[in-house]
């Protein structure tokens, strides 16, 4: 029955590839500002290319674009997206460059192709499969698709407010996702929250000679002895307090995760490793995974760190800092926790340059639009789709919380690298991961 | 009697100042290997000029160059300097560029002006002054300036193993010196041992997404921890039988610091701190300046530093650590030690992936050449002359211990910046203490 459009999909892979690989060109990192409005404007246009009618939302950040379909079904989907990146750096250690896209062993390569520039092509692809077959689409489509996500969506908050009616759907598919080690299909239903913090230290007015360590305060010392109070060896974060809101996890939690492989010597494997952190194996390892808040250093910075050496005493230090947060937990609340753990350290001179972030949110495991979502998975890719009641990953799903069910699928794999160099996307999931779509939307309009 | 001598100083300032911001403008960054032959030959030009005869002798590393002017006399005056310099990071921090040397305000202002160009030129000057006025110049002459002082002389030992004869004198001067911050000259008899150290650690085979902060080790958090535990917060080293080898001071050593004033608040003012390291004060402060051995930061990197923020997790972390020693402490015996200490607290993944250094040595006190330098320095300065039994910084003065007692003194000030931004080195100074070294040749002549 839907033979029609798959046909298509298959006939127009190189042609989408083309599209991605235009899209994957232009470098909106988000963290430094650049290419942001670039990069909206070419979303907006590879919709209009289709039909679709598009806006450019302003906030006092990045535009949010919305684009929309309305083909009065009974049921609407819902696509939340974002345009922006992660920085590329360390940049030598691409293979080749990140903005340079380029399809080698039935990948492609590019900063942002798997998170999630893969997956914005990939949808606007399966809407474009019925257009061109002539078939009516089943559903109403919404996309939201923000500039900020990369640096923790500081402003989608504002558009959010402003447009919960045009945000209400019965279904919605969150930005990216895809196959896990095994080359299962994963759902994930859940983000963890996140507060992301820097520390900036300055304990001399300017660079001493390092001879002076004798006698003068080091800033790289301090936040070192200032970090080393956060959390221990066996990565327990030390600050008061900091576990007093997590929940254990539900009976229906507990049954999913049963169910669930970790995999670990895959994953072991995969990053090189002998053991995890604290040596934690079986339930505890998935209980960390699935319901542990976090304290990570993203980087640290201080005093000379070019080759050879150089004698200096640093005068400042800099640390960035992510917490990873579970449901309950407060942004504020932690973010207080911090200072007075710092303060009560003896580290009041240590300050916490700025911060930004959000909460954690689920959507419920019976949702009838996770078995639409379930039973698509099925026919397309021919396995069980694996449900995750939540991600070890953030995003600012609490926004959407009360106003549509959101599922996490999309076209990368466990090998996609989102975030690091070689950032790489699977061909074949690419064009699975569309048909999917194209089967979730014929079910909903069925629903 | 000088006073031709002194006449030609004084008139010929700019002469030197050009000569002077020429040598500033080579980049001569050891750390880094840049332009060090470049260096070597510009300063062998100016001693060829003045017909001195220079040769250039190699070692492993960056080449040695000596130069002489044997005109017979009874006494002999050895000058040590080196033609590289520290690197000049951070950029931004400079008022004029590095290595575009600026004059203003009565100072010149360049990276190495002060450590220890200005000196070379100096002293070169001075031999200068006997030559234009026709007068014999009343001691031989050698100079030994090396291009690797500023990565802890890793190669000079090979050339003191074959050239030790050259280097018997009767008297040393030592690369660089100057006046406190009361502006009264410094005598630096002594200087102490450094280990420089590379800590490295990998506990991914690449970066990873942020969020798997839950189950995967940090190699930031690892590096910390191990850093950490080298040293507490009042600054004392952690590393077993680290002090073990350090010696009380001796009598006439204390004799000689009652004598000093540190101008604790002058230094605090300066450094704009309100308190040294663990509120040391007074003997405690002086205990710590002259006799105790550090541990020191130099830089610390990790993941990424660049603007805003990056969610990872950064599968390296590395640290660069300067030890600085006192007399009687070994370097291999120091190493041993961290190795050791670094493997029982758990980290034996923290590498050293490379190490450098060299022993403490210290020029006797009581020595007659101590006596004709302070005479020299009250004929011209108008003030006696602050006999400092140590240095807290390091050189490789350990390697002339036998062969000559050298006595750290020359034309910088405490304001002079050594290793950081805006280093500079007064115009006042540089013609004074040109001019003592003219006294001190002279009064050499008469021993």
């Amino acid at each position: 029955m839907l033979d029609d459009l798959f046909s298509y999909i298959d006939k127009s892979v190189d042609e989408y590839l083309e599209e991605l690989k235009r899209l994957c060109s232009i470098p909106s990192v988000s963290a430094k500002g650049d290419h942001l409005e670039e990069a909206a404007h070419a979303v907006a246009s590879i919709m209009d290319s289709i039909g679709m009618r598009t806006e450019l939302h302003e906030t006092t950040g990045a535009p949010v674009l919305t684009s929309w379909l309305d083909v009065d079904a009974k049921h609407t989907l819902l696509f939340y997206n974002h345009y922006d990146v992660q920085p590329a750096e360390p940049f030598d250690l691409w293979e080749t460059p990140p903005f340079e896209p380029d399809i080698r062993n039935g990948r492609i390569f590019a900063r942002g192709v798997a998170d999630n520039k893969g997956d914005i092509v990939s949808r606007i692809w399966a809407i474009k499969s019925f257009l061109e077959s002539d078939k009516e689409i089943p559903v109403n489509i919404k996309f939201v698709v923000e500039g900020e996500e990369e640096v923790s969506s500081p402003h989608l908050h504002e558009f959010v407010e402003k447009n919960k009616e045009f945000l209400r759907a019965d279904g919605g598919i969150w930005e990216f996702g895809g196959a896990g080690i095994d080359g299962i299909q994963d759902a994930w239903l859940g983000l963890k929250g996140i507060l992301y913090v820097q520390l900036e230290l300055e304990t001399l007015s300017h660079d001493a000679h390092s001879a002076y360590a004798c006698y003068l305060p080091s800033a790289p010392y301090r936040l070192i002895w200032a970090l080393n109070s956060l959390k221990d060896k066996t990565g327990k974060v030390q600050i008061d307090g900091f576990y007093e809101r997590v929940r254990p996890l539900s009976d229906k939690e507990k049954q999913a995760l049963s169910e669930i492989d970790l995999r670990e010597e895959d994953l072991q494997e995969f990053y090189g490793i002998t053991k995890f952190l604290d040596d934690m194996k079986g339930d505890e390892l998935k209980e960390a995974y699935y319901n542990a808040p976090t304290c990570n250093i993203c980087g640290i910075d201080s005093g000379y760190t070019g080759e050879g050496s150089k004698t200096v005493l640093p005068a400042k230090a800099m640390a960035k800092i992510d917490f990873r947060l579970v449901e309950e937990m407060d942004l504020g609340d932690i973010l207080g926790k911090l200072r007075h753990h710092l303060d009560s350290e003896g580290f009041n001179d240590v300050k916490i340059a700025w911060h930004k972030g959000y909460p954690a949110a689920k959507t419920p495991i019976d949702h009838p639009f996770v078995e639409i979502v379930k039973k698509s998975n099925k026919a397309v890719f021919g396995h069980e789709l694996r449900i995750q009641p939540t991600s070890p990953g953030s995003g600012p799903l609490y926004l959407f919380k009360d106003l549509v069910p959101m599922v996490s699928i999309g076209c990368s794999d466990f090998d996609s690298r989102a975030h690091s160099p070689n950032e790489s996307m699977p061909i074949d999931n690419f064009v699975l991961g569309t048909k999917r779509l194209v089967v979730i939307m014929d079910e909903m309009g069925r629903w």
